[in-house]
């Protein structure tokens, strides 16, 4: 269960199956746009629920209905399976 | 109810009644620390709920424990009244 | 803004324009399942919102996927124009 | 990590570490007073994360500032382990 750092190939090979999902500032990025803030505040809660069972926690930036995630993973100092694990539970959203 | 843009010396008598909030790159801005994501993230769904009740809207990020909250209004182009009052009712949670 | 008692004939007509919602125990009523927990209790979260900015507020009864929603104005002991729009909101969602 | 019925005895001595617990129709009740709407919506949000990460998901009812909360165990047709753990994250919110 502890999260593996990721080499850059890995990272690429795993970015091709993630939809919409690519490294920026060495993080795995994406951005999300809604109809309202409500839905986008709510589809963080859903982002959050998916985080807090895993107990991985994403970066969020929200402004108005624009909702932007940053994943990365703190104990190995870079992207690691879990990222990839939780981007993937959110595009499954 | 339009929102009216605040002089620098209206900002700086508003943010001595402010406890915590400063002025960042234009954005009132404050940051808060919790003891855990879930405690995090509820109170940023109570700043959620003042915030569309007033149909005026914060940046947040959120990353963990931890929560900064920037206040503007894009219709000004710089700080209005609404974004005072927000940080009140914010402080007030 | 005060709410306003609807009679029976009136409750009647609103209804017909209100797919799902019946009158149980005098009270407005639909029943929901979601595909999971979490669907069910954003989709709370996306009610409360509007609840909360209309200043009128629902019963919610949820376990697992199952949300029901009872609507009813305890200021006119009945149900009032702001359950028929609180109801409207809800199936806009 | 599979639930397991509690006899009255245990029920009874579980209970006597839990404040404000008692059971009802055969579940474990507590009923809760909040200030506010949100405040009231936000503390069910912080259960529902407890919930979900358990997967142990309990009866919801709310009206504005009250919330009542229902444990049982569906799988075992009684009140299990998982309701008193449940039951006690609840109290330790």
């Amino acid at each position: 269960m502890n999260p593996q750092k990721l080499t850059d190939k890995q990272i690429t090979e795993a970015i091709a199956q993630l939809p919409e999902w690519k490294v920026v500032n060495g993080k795995l990025n994406r951005a999300f746009k809604f109809d309202s803030f409500v839905e986008a505040f709510t589809f963080m809660t859903k982002v959050a629920f998916a985080a807090e069972k895993m107990v991985h926690h994403p970066e969020f930036f929200n402004v108005y209905n624009r909702v932007v995630i940053d994943l990365t993973t703190h104990d190995v100092d870079g992207i690691s399976n879990l990222d990839i694990d939780l981007a993937q539970k959110i595009n499954d959203l």
